[in-house]
Order: structure tokens, then C-alpha cells, then sequence
């Protein structure tokens, strides 16, 4: 066996133990019984500590250096070149964290995020506040362990989205902020419409059959994936050959499940496409929760809230509900979907406002790192946040402060990945129809093939081989920026709220 | 920590590895979309080969020395000495078969498999043959390295029924043979009655409703475990507090689904009433397979196919389906689910000719593993027992000698498990009720607590702290005896077919 064969086994192993622990994972979301919570927790822990203490061995280091030598002549963008560059990446990352922190990291997580969700119900921060600060610690010390140069966010957001930095998250928000918030403001104004018959009561079985038809008129290859019901939506796979999907239905929201199918539809596009010949390695994933989310965000938002998209499947969404929409067009339901509104939560936001929700946490993030915020005076400081971006305030820290999981266990440095994620799908979006015109076309007629095949052949077939930044320029030949996702902003909706253009 | 811990932490991460390895086979045989596949074989495969490392290591040999020498002055009954002295066996009997030879066999035996299922359709044995005869090698090989006393089929037994050996079962099925051969085809020429309501067509869903109603009725606690469907039904668990059930549906055939999900509820009922003190040890599991079957049987046959229990559920059933069994009473349901009737296939044989089944195969196995009879003879051989035990002879080898998958893989010493199952479930009615006299009014009112009870603090919460033989004895007083299974046959089936008692 060669250097490089013995270096894929070895990853291969660790490959399979995750695979194993997404299984669980996904099951535990879905059907798991109530009972089976203590077994599942003792099943998933073992296998992530097995893969971890795998991958982090000396081993690992011995078959890359092993491997290094024996490809040093290969190109450097052939899989093999990359499979060494970019696990040699993982690797010093790895070994960066003593084991004794992950652990003891986790276990405070688990009880934070606890106390939490108790605190959330019971609007209390000061409960939550002294294991806010334990997590806040916890992410300082990380930041050591990794080290930064410029800042210690730095440090944090790598783990999300590789090689990108803070000085250049400001400078996008910066140019984001300037424009979004007075625009959002006044499209909120401007598009309110009639949107009644968002809150009829639509058939859940309905709701999930027509968002899979549609899901997979977009690609979404069901002999390699399934839609399920899960409390909190996700997208998780198991190899790119079985790629899972899933969704909440509420009756009267139907909005709800049928965008979030086609988000999640997005993230199983990308996972679905990675290259065969990656399949068992690291690098059979997307690159970053970046690109990631560019793709859920371009499926969901660009094309699934697209004015051509719904006058295309109009007829069919009519008639899987004919008693709720037989006096709505598809251009009052278009407007219905993409109406404008300030709101006090993230999740529920649409997608001009979203990025707000995500810049107002930076800001915060940045200053508590930082240390020129205190977890203390954090309710005040969004409460702060909200009047600059939303004019607006939370009546408590429930809908405030609170509201996101993310914190409670320490993840600090994901959610800019979000915005990111918006601006480049709408990057990735001009690229692809200036190579290839007929997207906008084929999407007026319900296909996707030309648009699915380019970012199968610009994206999804690169998985995890390059690093964001030389992916972004390979993609689209540029480094990241705001203009292209604030140009699709403005001509969609000045068009809908009858602005210039 | 104490030796017995550190045992404990490790024999912890093996059954976590194992849990794993079974969720993923449930997945695998429940929702995994058909792509899955490769991925999932890879996955299982680690997961089975690193338990199985972890477990036949020079670590556990020391942990295991350092524990006895601490606990050697407990109780032997203690869950500490019951875990250490069962593991030392599993231990010895793991490091019989030399990785190398294991992983051989679990190579062909997949060949084998796939062979087998396109020989079976194509009623092909000549291109079997080979394949079977590789697997009969592999058994033979199997017994050479675990060593045995009197026979080489002893070695293979002790996989399933650990300390059974092959002179008990000739002994236990000549008394069977002498007896059942000629009651069955007694009964079979006497128990014809009305059936043709068993082939109406029952709605899938209320047959999966309704069965599951009863199962939780005999016990079955759904919050710690759940009903799916399989092509081929199966109870699967992840420690005590997830058990899994499933089971298939055909429209035309509701008793396939109904006794199928109260056999699969037995096999659940053992597991979820295993100790808690022995969660994550290799103790929380039924005793063999012999007394796993003895509590399907006895819930699918013994309670399930039991007059007083379907007198009471009847206006139940009934009311799931009223277009079917408006015009049938519950006597002629019992009756038309207790049909003796000689037939070529053992997995819908009923409960009087099952036996005759197995005794066929146990003979079979028995010969090919002394070298007494040949694969290339096996099918005439095959058609000569059907003629002794059945008075009939198949028409082919398909449902023939190629039937059971069991063989296919190299699975010889299994068979015999399913009737020792029968006479065992037998022998505990008899002692619970001789125990508990209640049980049997509390049948006739649907309602199963004291019989439940009984076998919980007799049987269940040992989990496998105990062999076998030692079970038997504890749970029952007596060795295994044919005598019960016997006495509760002719009782049932001398009333049914009008005959003496």
C-alpha cells in the first residue's frame, strides 16, 4: 500500500465514526424515543471522542508526512495535493486544544445551554449570565490556544469560515450597514400588501409533498436523500450519497416549511455534488458554512422567492390547495413572500432585514472578546443595537438577548457566516448567468439544470479542496463582496415596492 | 477510580460502539434511501471492527485480571461477579478466531449471500453449491479454532445457546419428534375450519394501529421504544431504553403483521425490563437466543394465539376493522389463527409443525458438520427429511433446501435456538402460573401486569448475568424439557381438534 492509500484508510476510519454519530444524530431529531436520550448521549460522545483522538493522533501525523513526500511532485490543485493540504490544515488545528479543555468546554456547555433554555422561558439573564460569562471565558481561552495575530475573533471565526478575519467582516458589514438599514427601512414602508391567506389553514401532508416536488424539480435527488420532520430544521448527510433533509409544519404557516425545505434543499445540492472520488475523505463536504449557506440562501431566497420561480409552479401550488388559494394570483403571493418587515427575530426575519440580525451580533461578539463589552451590560447593548438598526426594541430579553441558542454553548464567530453566506450567493448567482445566460430562462419554465449544472461544475464538485478564499475567486473570479447581494436587493425590491431602480 | 471501573468505563465504550453499529442497522433497514448503501456498509464495518478490537485487546485482558483480583470476595449472584465472570468467558471465546480468518469469512459470506439470493430466484442450487460448501468450511474451520469435547456442532451451538451442547438437543428433539410428527399431522387433518376472512383486505395502518395498541397493552412502553417497517421484521436495541420494533404489512394477509408485532414485543419486553444496574455493560441483554425466543413465542403463541386473550380483545378488533369481521366471532378468529397445516416453509409454518422445521435443519447441519453428508447431496437429502417429518416433499429447491439465509453466511447452530425458544416458553408459563395462579383471569381481562411481573423479576432484570443452565434453573427449577411445550400443545390443540386430553 502506498503512503497516500494508507493515509485515506486511516481517514477513512475517522470519516466512518462521523458518519455513524451524524446517523445518531439525525435519528435523535427524528424518531428517537423519548426514553432513548441518556443511551444516545453516552453513543454520540464515545464516537465523537474516538474520531477526534483518531484524527488527532500521532498517527495522523505520520501518514501525512509520509504522504507529503511520496505526492510532492503532484499538481497542487489535484485531489491528492489538496487531500494533504487541507487535512495538514485540520490537523495543527486539532492538536491546538487540550483535550482536558474540550471536555470540560462540553460538559459546562451542556449545562449552560440548559440553564438557558430555562432562563429563556422565564425571561431571566441574570440566571443565565454567570454561564454566559463561563462560555464567553471559554471562547477567550480558544482564541489563545489557536492563537491570532490581529485579533482574537480571529481565532473563532476560523473555526466557521477558514482564513477569513474580523478587519475584513467589519469592512463588508460597514458597507452593508450603510446601505441595508436605511433601504430596509423604507421597503418595510413600502411593501406592505395582502398577505391573508399566509395564515389559512394548509394541510401539513400537503405542505410536504408539494416543497419535496418542488425540491426536487430543483435536483434534490430523493433515491439519495429523504425529507423528514424535525423540531429545529436541518440538513445532514451521510456520505454524498445520502443526503438528508427536514422540516416543521405549522397549519397555518405553510411559508415556513416550504421555504425551509428549499433552504435545506440547498445545503443537500451542494452535499449531493461533491465528486465521487472525494467520497471517504475530509474533503467530501462543502468548503465553509460560508459557501454553505450561499447555497441554501440562493435556493431558498434567489431562486424559491423569485417572481419566475412561483409564476412557473403557481398552477400546481394552487391546486395542492385549492380551498386556500383559489382567489390568490402568483404575483400576490410572490409579494406575500417577500414583504418587508422589521421584526425582533432573527429566524423569523426576510431577507433584507436578516443581515441586520446578524451585524447587530458581530458588533457584539467583537466587543465581548474584546473584552470592551461585559455579558453584564450585554441586555443594555442590544437593547442599544436595536434602536440603530431596527428603530426598534425588544419588550424583553427573551425576544432579546436570549433568543439565540448559539451563545449558550459558546459559539462564538458563526453567525457573520450567515450574512457572508447571503452575499455570496448572490455573487455566485451573477457568475453563473453571465456564463451561462439561460439560467433566468429555464427558471421561467420550472428547470434548473443549466444553473444546477454550473454550480455542480464551478462548486458543489470542489467539496472541501480549496480554502474559501481561492474558492471564492475560482468560483467567481473575485474575493468576497457586498455589491453584488445590495445590486440584487435593490432591483428586486424596488421593483416590488415601485423605487427606481 | 477502581479496577472495576475502569472495566466498566471501557466495556462502556465497546457497547456505545455497538449501539452505534445497530442504530445504523435499523436506519439501514427502515428509512436509508437506496443510495445509502455504500456509505453505510463502510460505516457499520468500522464501527464492527473497532468494537470488536477494543474488546478482544490485551487492555481488557488487564482490566479484567486487576477487577477479579479486587471483587474476588463478592457475592458470585452480584452484578459485579456476574459481569466479570461472563466477560472473561466472552473474552476467552474472542480471541479463539484470528482477525485475519474472520475477516475472510465475513468477506465470502457476503459473496455467498448475494449468490445465494440470485440462486434461490433462479432455483439454481448447482451454482450455490460452491459458495455453501466455502461456508460449511469456514463453520468447520469456526469449531477447529474454538476447540470442542464431543462434536464439532457444540462449538458452533455455543455462539447461539452458550454451553448447549449437540447429544442435549438429539436427546430433547428425539422426544419432540416422537411425539409432534404424528400430533401435527393429527391436527392438521382435524383443525380445518372457516379462514376465508384472513385474506379479506385490512388496512395497513389500522393493522399497525391496532397491533401496537395490544402490544402496549402486554407491556410494550413506547416512549422507550417504537414500531417501524421492515421488509424483513426485527427487534433491535440501543440499551433498555430504546427498543425498536418492526414489522411488515400485507393488505391480504393482517395475522402476518398482528403476530408478527406481538412476537417482535416478546423480544422487546426481555430488553427493556433488563436491570438499569446493568446499562452499558455487556450483561444488559437477553441471556441466549433460546431465551430470547422463549419470550417472542411466548407473547406471539402462548398469550398471543391464546382464546382468552382474543375473547377480550375481540370487540376491538372487530371495531378496526368492521367491514371485515362484522359476521366473524371470536372463536372462529382463534380457531382460524390456530390452523395446523402441513407446509414447505418454515417462517410461515404455525405452532404445531414449526418445530419439525428446525429438527429438519438441526439434522442437516449436524451431518454436514460430522462429514456425513455432502453439500451436493444436501437437496435430495433436504427432500428425504421433508418426506419423514412432513409426508410431503417441495416442489423445487427455492422452497427447498435454499429457503433460510441462514446457511448462506455460514450461520450453522442457529436453527435449533428457535425450538429450544418453543419448549422454553412452555416451561416458564408453566412455572409463572404455577407462581402467580392469577395470570390466567387477568389474560381473559386483557390485562397482563402479574404475568408481566413475574417474568421481569425472574427473568428479565437478569439480563445475561447468568448461563443458560443456571437460568433455567433459577427461572424455572428445571433444566430445559421437552414435557411443557408438549402438555400445553396437546391441551391446546386436543380442545381445538376435539381430541382427548
Amino acid at each position: 500500500m502506498t503512503a497516500l492509500e494508507q493515509l485515506k484508510n486511516h481517514l477513512g476510519e475517522i470519516h466512518d465514526l462521523k458518519n455513524a454519530s451524524h446517523v445518531l444524530g439525525w435519528d435523535q431529531q427524528t424518531y428517537m424515543p423519548s426514553g432513548g436520550g441518556e443511551a444516545r448521549a453516552h453513543a454520540i460522545g464515545t464516537l465523537e471522542r474516538l474520531s477526534h483522538e483518531k484524527f488527532a493522533s500521532d498517527d495522523t501525523a505520520r501518514l501525512l508526512d509520509a504522504a507529503e513526500r511520496e505526492t510532492q511532485n503532484l499538481p497542487p490543485d489535484s485531489d491528492e495535493a489538496c487531500l494533504i493540504r487541507i487535512t495538514r490544515r485540520d490537523y495543527e488545528k486539532s492538536r491546538k486544544l487540550p483535550d482536558e479543555f474540550v471536555a470540560a468546554w462540553a460538559r459546562d456547555a451542556i449545562r449552560s445551554n440548559e440553564v438557558w433554555r430555562h432562563a429563556r422561558g422565564a425571561n431571566d439573564f441574570a440566571a443565565f449570565q454567570p454561564h454566559l460569562e463561563k462560555m464567553l471565558d471559554y471562547a477567550r481561552r480558544q482564541a489563545d490556544y489557536y492563537g491570532y495575530e490581529a485579533h482574537p475573533y480571529d481565532a473563532l471565526l476560523d473555526d466557521y469560515e477558514p482564513e477569513m478575519k474580523t478587519a475584513q467582516v467589519r469592512e463588508i458589514f460597514a458597507e452593508l450597514r450603510r446601505e441595508q438599514v436605511p433601504l430596509a427601512q423604507k421597503w418595510a414602508q413600502a411593501s406592505a400588501g395582502r398577505s391573508d391567506f399566509l395564515n389559512r389553514e394548509y394541510s401539513p401532508q400537503q405542505q410536504g409533498e408539494i416543497g419535496l416536488r418542488m425540491a426536487q424539480a430543483f435536483g434534490y435527488d430523493t433515491a439519495r436523500g429523504r425529507l423528514d420532520i424535525a423540531p429545529h430544521p436541518f440538513c445532514t448527510n451521510f456520505g454524498r450519497d445520502d443526503v438528508r433533509i427536514t422540516t416543521r409544519y405549522d397549519k397555518n404557516q405553510p411559508a415556513q416549511a416550504i421555504f425551509g425545505i428549499f433552504h435545506e434543499t440547498g445545503h443537500a445540492l451542494y452535499e449531493q455534488n461533491t465528486a465521487p472520488a472525494l467520497a471517504r475523505t475530509p474533503l467530501a463536504a462543502g468548503a465553509s458554512m460560508m459557501f454553505h449557506e450561499s447555497q441554501s440562501r440562493l435556493w431558498e431566497n434567489i431562486v424559491g422567492r423569485s417572481r419566475a420561480l412561483w409564476q412557473h409552479f403557481w398552477p400546481q401550488f394552487q391546486a395542492a390547495f385549492p380551498h386556500n388559494l383559489a382567489d390568490v394570483s402568483a404575483e400576490e403571493w410572490y409579494r406575500a413572500i417577500n414583504r418587508v418587515e422589521s421584526s425582533l427575530i432573527r429566524v423569523e426575519a426576510d431577507e433584507v432585514t436578516y443581515n441586520l440580525h446578524i451585524m447587530l451580533r458581530f458588533d457584539l461578539e467583537v466587543a465581548m472578546l474584546a473584552g470592551e463589552l461585559e455579558v453584564r451590560d450585554l441586555p443594555e447593548a442590544w437593547r442599544a443595537k436595536m434602536q440603530e438598526y431596527f428603530a426598534m426594541s425588544p419588550p424583553d430579553d427573551r425576544d432579546g438577548v436570549m433568543q439565540d441558542t448559539h451563545w449558550s454553548s459558546g459559539s462564538f464567530g458563526y453567525f457573520p457566516t450567515y450574512a457572508l453566506g447571503n452575499l455570496m450567493s448572490a455573487q455566485i448567482w451573477d457568475t453563473a448567468r453571465a456564463a451561462a445566460p439561460g439560467i433566468g430562462d429555464e427558471l421561467a419554465r420550472g428547470e434548473f439544470s443549466t444553473l444546477r449544472g454550473w454550480l455542480c461544475d464551478n462548486l458543489y464538485v470542489h467539496g472541501r479542496k480549496f480554502l474559501p478564499p481561492e474558492l471564492a475567486l475560482k468560483v467567481t473570479g473575485r474575493p468576497l463582496e457586498a455589491a453584488p447581494y445590495l445590486n440584487y436587493l435593490k432591483l428586486k425590491y424596488n421593483d416590488l415596492c415601485g423605487g427606481d431602480q
